[in-house]
């Protein structure tokens, strides 16, 4: 990484948490990062820094629909490959970006990413960008993909290093899900709260991945391999096995309903050992701290250990803001000059 | 700080909570820290990093009363000063470790603080400490000092950096205050209560500073001076103005009385904002975070901004292991290169 003037910055995506990095970067006054470039499928793009009005316009273009090649934006001149970027920042979703994330490691261009899929895939793949870091003596941070609002991944890598892992960790950390489960409390039907949830912006417009438990164990599976606990999947349980269905949303209202008799709530949480991951439903007493989750809020229960009590965090895991304000976190945390994430073995 | 080999370790106090910290560096077979050096009220002591076990048994004599030149370790030859550590860790309750603790950080060794008293001093004090850090390039951490077992000082510290300052902070941060509001709601007397609480090793063995309100000020101000909010003191209200006494109690418990009439809990608070800080007893709603707190808990309650939900954190805020792995996580955290909590301007 450059150790003069600011952190030059690649953004990777331009959505709603990608335009909302990039306004809060152009109008960082202190000088220590500057929005370099940024891409989208249609290309890659130079920032003006003496013009971020300009920039901020050819943006809200963006927000209109319209791809970054129709904004007005000067095309990056070199090949689609990351720039002269200090560090790489991945707004996507896609499925597409661990290559060039290990290639910038490598590089020592540090990365920050919102994007969960590069590391929580394959054992394999994860070792790989664990290596690239290591050769690339560079950071990565990944603070938004896992309790965006909330300062879960720094705790548990601080533990890790520490040589001191939890002994469980619980969560309780889709939005999507806390979101069905009260409604089918409410008595509303499965399918119908679904599309419900959609239409709202609260479940992706496919919310297959949501809905299989998908999301809930890549979550894990990042926790894990960052607190230094297994990464091996014990159970992934299907919020819905056969469908956002009607009566699947039935069968869940029924164990509600014998949970709530004996003083419980239904949930579903992830839970970490050494062992490994389990993902599906759990009774917890109605007044834990678990129970009492609402809305987009994710909570984190973290067991040190014999003889101390507890950590409970909870709030705000996703959402728009949650996760542009993660982001920036580990941006400007990077350019401070922290380690990153990574390598923690 | 020296980049070859482990980081060395100097220790300034071996009461409960560095002789814990002691053992775990002693026991640390990774390779990335060595305990150099120990250092108590008798002296320098130098630690022969091939034979931990003897320094083990030198710790437990110090455990037994002894200072540490009745313990058979070798003394360090050297003046008084730190020896050739490349980190400071000062877990006494001494008031006269400031002027070290600048001269470490501007020789370039990082410092690590269980001690609250150098950091929530005068705003002077801090700030030679700050310039101290900036021109040694050196790292100084104190998550022990404010909820030591949870992760709240990172969390602002970034928020800090990105310039994110929360709108607000409120905490309930003090266990014997904690303790004392949760024996005058069972009836108990205050000044009985306090008597217990002393021999109980709850309460120090002089609990003025707690009474008074002055320990939950002095993490206030660490809190405000680490995430970038003011430090100006606004109120201190003392927990029991005219001593711990019967009649001070019975005025609490009628608080707490109509408190409890209207469905609030009458708590002993904290609240930070942009203005300053504030330090007294607050009624807040029973099933609020606040209210839920017990025994050595801490609760914070962290408002981030329009449109962001609270992030709330509870658990073990103190107490001797949540301490001692708080500063175990500071040393390896600094060994792994982390530019710690200052400066932060």
């Amino acid at each position: 990484m450059s150790s003069t003037g600011p952190i030059s910055i690649h953004l990777l995506g331009l959505g709603r948490v990608g335009r909302a990095v990039a306004r809060a970067l152009l109008r960082d006054q202190r000088g220590l990062v500057a929005l370099a470039t940024v891409e989208d499928r249609s290309g890659v793009f130079r920032i003006d820094t003496e013009a971020p009005d300009a920039t901020d316009r050819a943006i809200s273009i963006k927000e209109g629909g319209a791809p970054l090649s129709q904004t007005g934006l000067d095309p990056w001149p070199e090949d689609r490959e990351l720039g002269s970027a200090d560090l790489l920042v991945d707004l996507t979703a896609s499925d597409r970006t661990h290559t060039r994330i290990c290639k910038a490691l490598r590089q020592g261009c540090g990365v920050v990413l919102a994007n969960k899929i590069p590391i929580s895939g394959d054992a394999e793949y994860f070792r790989l960008i664990q290596d690239a870091a290591q050769a690339g003596n560079a950071s990565l941070r990944a603070s938004a993909t896992v309790g965006a609002g909330l300062p879960v991944m720094d705790a548990l890598v601080q533990g890790a290093r520490a040589d001191v892992c939890p002994d469980r960790i619980t969560a309780s950390m889709s939005g999507t899900l806390t979101y069905l489960l009260e409604g089918l409390r409410a008595g509303k039907a499965l399918d119908d709260h679904l599309a419900e949830a959609v239409s709202k912006g609260i479940a992706e417009p496919d919310p297959t991945v949501d809905i299989a438990g998908r999301d809930v164990l890549r979550k894990a599976t990042i926790l894990a391999r960052l607190s230094g606990l297994s990464d091996r999947v014990l159970e992934r349980e299907s919020f819905a096995a056969s469908g956002a269905t009607r009566a699947a949303g039935e069968a869940i209202q029924r164990e509600q309903s014998i949970a709530e008799r004996t003083g419980q709530a239904y949930l579903y949480l992830a839970e970490l050992t050494a062992e490994g991951i389990r993902v599906g439903f759990r009774r917890v007493k109605a007044d834990s701290d678990h129970a009492r989750v609402s809305g987009e809020q994710n909570v984190f229960v973290i067991e040190p250990g014999p003889g101390v009590a507890p950590v409970s965090i909870s709030g705000p895991g996703a959402g728009i803001t949650p996760t542009a304000r993660a982001v920036l976190r580990d941006v400007f945390t990077i350019a401070a000059g922290d380690p990153g994430h990574l390598p923690l073995v």
